[in-house]
């Protein structure tokens, strides 16, 4: 009995894993291989003497100020630093609070564990409608820019975590169980995305995570107090991207990045595992994958040529690759280095791209509208054309953003 | 000669007192007297007989989920708990890292102390117009709605912190040579206001201490990496309202909260005490107290009546009021007992009062501007009449905001 409910349990996830590939594009083959938090750039940059250099080592502690390698190239000075370190604080501090302790770096190689005692007993909602919408306004209400719910999906998940102390894989602490994951997202300064790369550009992820850090923590303690389980995940336990178009925030460029309709790839994501009961969101489309197919405007303009020209292929570079997922890939490895030599995180992808649309007095509103329309069109060659003769992607000086009314 | 230094910088500092006041409007009388943290209601409800009793103790700890007191009665379920006390919990992560180990509650009874390392040197500002130009672009981009400047005022700061372990009074820690207060605003949701008194209110005020702590903590560590010192306080260590009226955010009203002419008594505030060079805000006048001098909207609302009718006077009616300045008192005994029988704080003077004007559709900005002017001018009664005709100040039922969009 236990073993038919098991099989019908695995037919079941097999045909909605179809489902959700069909939906959302995504094309999974058989040499499809889950991934270990271990081989991501930055933990391999703590382990792997391929990616480890003193530059890299640099480029960590620049983020703490009296390491900080302030120069006078333009973006890269005492101020832009102090700005750039400064938007971290506060998701250190709280990534730290169990580190000595406990060896937990929450939100980056483990879930938050920062909760309170919840409500004994679950919240009777009338119905997974109500519960998704009452999410939807207190997703909001705590800051998300974007919210959406998808099924759990254990390919995305890590298939086991790193450890901060021995610095290799860990089991992963985040349960199986949890049938729903939420996905929030939190918009990026579109000025600062104008200045990258440089320091001061940081400053917008910085901020990003900050946010991203209260949204997460506030609202999986506003679920565990409904009665529910909920364990917030930021960098650590879980593939963000392939959740985040599950959920129906947006598709994936060819930067790898997640470009929604509503702020480019111009995002910071987080990810809830719950067991609320709520309604998946349907997966959005607005034609990036076939965009992105007569666009190479990021793989131009990135300096390491870190990202790909060309089709979508299942190509494996390096050990920080998915396997067998066909796709566009980047070259972490390449990025990264270029990262280290610079001393700060660079972006140049997000300034390129057609997508990132601040709103500005010059470009309005409607145009934007009509643009998106276009570009998700059959005319997608003359929104490129169009956006290319209009669109400055040119780096601005840091200067600019520093002078600019806010 | 260091006697003749002392004398010049006394009666340099007793003139500068003198003008600020002329400038607010503040009556401050030979029989001012500093306040000691000890004497704040909060405080005294861990001390005086007078305020302490179940109820308020029953308060406190329904801030904590297995101990909230949801309840039939609108604004007070579950779900309205769960998301108020989730709304706090980043604050309180902040508040106690180091409650346990170093006996401090920040941003409460102590100044923030989770600071990184800055850089060693102060950075070579080309005046100090320049460093206020800098601070207020990234106070904004550190989310602060409002931010505003003034000089160390002593009269503001308390006399003695309160101390968590002991519950007595304790020697302040925050130094006083610090030359310059930078005061921060963060607006409450104006929806939420219109639902009070529910436990689904204190959300607003929960989130608005949330963003306060970020801002503070986040403006801090860049004023420490720029190389200058910042000490970051919430509820601790200084008088706020003062403060932010000498730093140009605006004028007291007659329920003694802060009135701005952006989001009107809709605010958290939030100060830094540092040595930046900063050029000090001129305090903005745009005639709240002869408006309130005929408005007592606030006063008749409050069902403990603890706000008063009539003119300002310096009478005190018990300790935790402030002895030496002319103005309306708020009777906080009277005011606290309310939210401790309620379970849940108040905030009906914030929803009675005509300065609290969210856009709405159907009342839009050109009209909150015209409401503004007519408000300053001499025919404020005719703003107040206008406003007691339009303006629906009732209290909205919770389900009203839950199932707002936003």
């Amino acid at each position: 009995m236990a073993q038919l409910d098991k099989n019908i349990r695995l037919a079941t996830e097999k045909r909605s894993k179809r489902s959700i590939d069909q939906l959302t594009g995504f094309k999974v083959t058989d040499a499809f291989t889950r991934f270990s938090q271990r081989d991501e750039i930055y933990c391999r940059s703590e382990w792997d003497e391929d990616v480890m250099s003193e530059k890299a080592s640099a480029f960590f502690q620049g983020y703490y100020m009296p390491n900080a390698r302030s120069r006078k190239t333009d973006g890269f000075s005492q101020r832009d630093y102090a700005l750039r370190n400064a938007s971290w604080h506060v998701t250190n501090i709280l990534r730290d609070v169990k580190r000595e302790s406990e060896g937990l770096k929450e939100g980056f190689f483990d879930h938050f564990s920062l909760h309170d005692e919840g409500w004994p007993e679950p919240y009777p909602f009338e119905s997974a409608q109500h519960a998704t919408n009452d999410l939807q306004k207190v997703a909001r209400f705590c800051g998300a820019d974007l919210v959406g719910v998808c099924d759990y999906d254990e390919r995305w998940v890590y298939t086991e975590a790193f450890c901060d102390k021995t610095k290799k894989g860990k089991p992963l602490s985040l349960p199986d169980d949890l049938p729903h994951v939420i996905v929030t997202g939190e918009a990026m300064d579109a000025d600062l995305t104008k200045t990258v790369p440089s320091a001061l550009a940081g400053s917008a992820t910085g901020m990003g995570y900050g946010y991203d850090t209260i949204t997460l923590l506030t609202l999986a303690q506003y679920i565990r107090n409904l009665g529910y389980r909920a364990y917030a995940t930021m960098n650590d336990s879980a593939l963000a991207v392939p959740l985040a178009v599950q959920a129906g925030l947006g598709e994936v460029g060819r930067h790898g990045l997640l470009i929604t309709e509503e702020f480019g790839p111009r995002l910071r994501l987080g990810k809830i595992f719950t067991d609320m009961p709520l309604v998946a969101s349907t997966p959005k489309k607005f034609g990036v994958k076939e965009f992105c197919d007569i666009c190479d405007r990021c793989a131009s303009a990135c300096p390491p040529k870190a990202i790909p020209h060309g089709e979508q292929n299942d190509q494996v570079l390096n050990r920080s690759n998915l396997i067998g997922v066909v796709k566009w890939t980047t070259d972490a490895e390449k990025c990264f280095k270029f990262w280290a030599n610079q001393n700060s995180d660079c972006s140049i992808c997000i300034r390129a791209c057609p997508y990132n649309r601040p709103v500005t007095r010059t470009m309005s509103r409607w145009y934007h509208r009509f643009w998106h329309k276009l570009a998700s069109s059959r005319l997608r060659k003359l929104a490129l054309w169009l956006d290319d003769q209009i669109a400055d992607r040119s780096r601005h000086k840091s200067g600019w953003w520093w002078a600019r009314k806010s």
